[in-house]
C-alpha cells in the first residue's frame, strides 16, 4: 500500500531530493535512480529500493507492481507522489514517473573474488560519470567481475552516472580504492595488470591476456601516472591513424576489454 | 588587430549567441566551437574561423596569436570580448577563453570519395550529441573516410556534439542524408553495407570486411529498422555475456570498426 506524500515540504521528499548533492548521498550512504527501467534492472539484479517513489494514477501498471511488491518484500518503502514533487525531485521539466532511493554497496576489494572472472576495470581518477556509467555498461557485456575507481574519480553515485549505466551500477561489482590499497591487494594473489598508455609500442593486440587480466584506465586528461604505469605487468597501446591521437577513455575500455574477450573466446 | 565588444546587446554578439539554437544555425551556417584546444584542432586541419572571439589580457598567448593569424588570414574577424560577454556566449559561468564561430560544411553524398579509406561509419537516427562526438572521435582514430548521418539523427554542429568529438568534427568528414538518397549513392559503386544488429547469428569476427567497408549503427533505442537491415549485405552481433544484453551505440561502432582495422592490418 503506497503511501500518499503530495507536499514538496515533507521532511522525506526534502531529504530524497537533497541525494542529488554528493555530501547528502555520503552521509545518508543512499542514491537515486530515475525511471521505471533503471529501478527494473535493479529489482531483477536483486537489488530493491529502500523506496519506491511513482507519479499519481499508476496502481495498475503492471511492471510498478512488480517492482512495489519487491520494495515491499525487501521492507522498503512505496510512496506515492505528484507530478509536482515528481519534478522537484527529478529536477526535470519532463520526470520520469519513477524513482528508487537505493541504499550505496559499500564494496570494499577484500569482497572481491578475483578470480570470478577472466577481466576486471580499474580506472584511475576518472572524472566523467558518463564514462563511468558506459564502462559499467561495457563491463556488465564482456562479463566482468567489475569495476575498480581509483583514487579521485567520479562519484559512481551521482544521477549521471547511474544515468549512463543503464542500470549496470546494479549487476556490477563495484569497489572504490586507493592506490596505495589496490596495489598490495593485487599482488597478494594472482592478477596481471594492464595498463592502456600511449607511452609503449606494444600493440594491444600483441600480447595475451592470462586469467584474471585487470585492465588499469587512466585519467580522461593525463592518462596513467609514470609511477603506476612502472607498477603495471604490461602497457598496451591502441593503433590510432587519425590527426588526433586520442580516444575517448570509454572507448579505449571497450576495445581493449574485446580483445581480452576475444582471445578468451579462442582458448 | 581585433576589434573589441564589451557589450552583450552587440548585434554580432546576439547572433553569435544565438547559434546555440538549431533554427538559427540552420539559418546563417554557422556554428559555434569553445575552446583554445579545440579551435586549435580546427585550424590545424586548415578550417579558420569566420570569428574568433577571445576574453582580455590574451594578446601574449603564443597559441592565439596563432589562430589569430590563420583567421585573419583567411578573411575571418578577431574580437576581443569581456569575461561577461564571454559567460553569455558560452551560457557557462567558468567559460572558455576562446571561441570560433564556423561555416557549417555542408558536405554531400556525392563530394565523398568511398575508395579515399577502407572503412566508413553510417548512423541512422543517432539522437545523442554526446554519442555522435565520440564516433567523430573514433572515425578520426581509426582513419575512417567518415561520418554519415542518416534520417532524424541529432545536429552535429551542436556545441554539444562539436565539444565531445574533441575537433574530430574539423577533421572527418560528414555528410547528412536521407536513406532514400544513401542507398542508391552506396549501390553506385563499392562499397559492402555491414548491420550492427542483435536479430543475428553473425559473430562480429567472423566475417571479412571488405574495403570500403560501411559499418550502419542504428539509433540508441531501436536500433536498425527491419527494412534497412534487410537491404544490408550483412548482419553483425558483439557477443555479450552480461544481463542487459546492450552497448552504448557509441562502444559498438568502436568495437566493430576496430575489428575492420584489425583485419586490414593482417593483411
Amino acid at each position: 500500500m503506497a503511501k500518499l506524500i503530495t507536499s514538496p515540504s515533507n521532511p522525506l521528499i526534502k531529504r530524497i531530493h537533497s541525494l542529488h548533492e554528493k555530501k547528502f548521498r555520503v552521509r545518508e550512504g543512499l542514491f537515486l535512480a530515475e525511471g521505471m527501467r533503471v529501478v527494473t534492472e535493479a529489482v531483477e539484479a536483486g537489488v530493491a529500493p529502500a523506496w519506491l517513489i511513482h507519479g499519481p494514477d499508476m496502481e495498475d501498471h503492471p511492471v510498478l507492481q512488480r517492482l512495489v511488491a519487491a520494495t515491499e518484500a525487501a521492507g522498503g518503502e512505496v510512496i506515492e507522489t505528484s507530478a509536482d514533487v515528481l519534478r522537484k525531485l527529478s529536477r526535470k521539466d519532463n520526470p520520469q514517473s519513477v524513482l528508487g532511493v537505493f541504499t550505496e554497496f559499500g564494496r570494499r576489494l577484500p569482497d572481491l573474488d578475483r578470480n570470478a572472472s577472466y577481466v576486471w576495470i580499474v580506472c584511475e581518477s576518472l572524472k566523467d560519470p558518463g564514462n563511468l556509467g558506459t564502462i559499467l555498461r561495457t563491463a556488465d557485456a564482456v562479463g566482468a567481475g567489475g569495476v575498480i575507481l581509483l583514487d579521485n574519480s567520479c562519484d559512481p553515485y551521482s544521477v549521471e552516472a547511474v544515468r549512463a549505466s543503464m542500470g549496470a551500477l546494479f549487476t556490477v561489482p563495484l569497489v572504490q580504492a586507493k592506490w596505495e590499497e589496490f596495489l598490495p591487494w593485487l599482488r597478494s594473489g594472482p592478477g596481471f595488470l594492464v595498463g592502456a598508455s600511449l607511452n609503449t609500442d606494444h600493440d594491444y593486440q600483441a600480447i595475451a591476456y592470462p586469467a584474471p587480466t585487470f585492465l588499469f584506465m587512466g585519467n580522461e586528461q593525463s592518462g596513467l601516472p609514470e609511477s603506476y604505469e612502472q607498477a603495471c605487468d604490461a602497457l598496451v597501446k591502441i593503433p590510432m591513424r587519425g590527426k588526433a591521437d586520442s580516444l575517448n577513455v570509454a572507448i579505449a575500455t571497450a576495445v581493449i576489454v574485446y580483445e581480452v574477450l576475444n582471445q578468451t573466446r579462442r582458448r
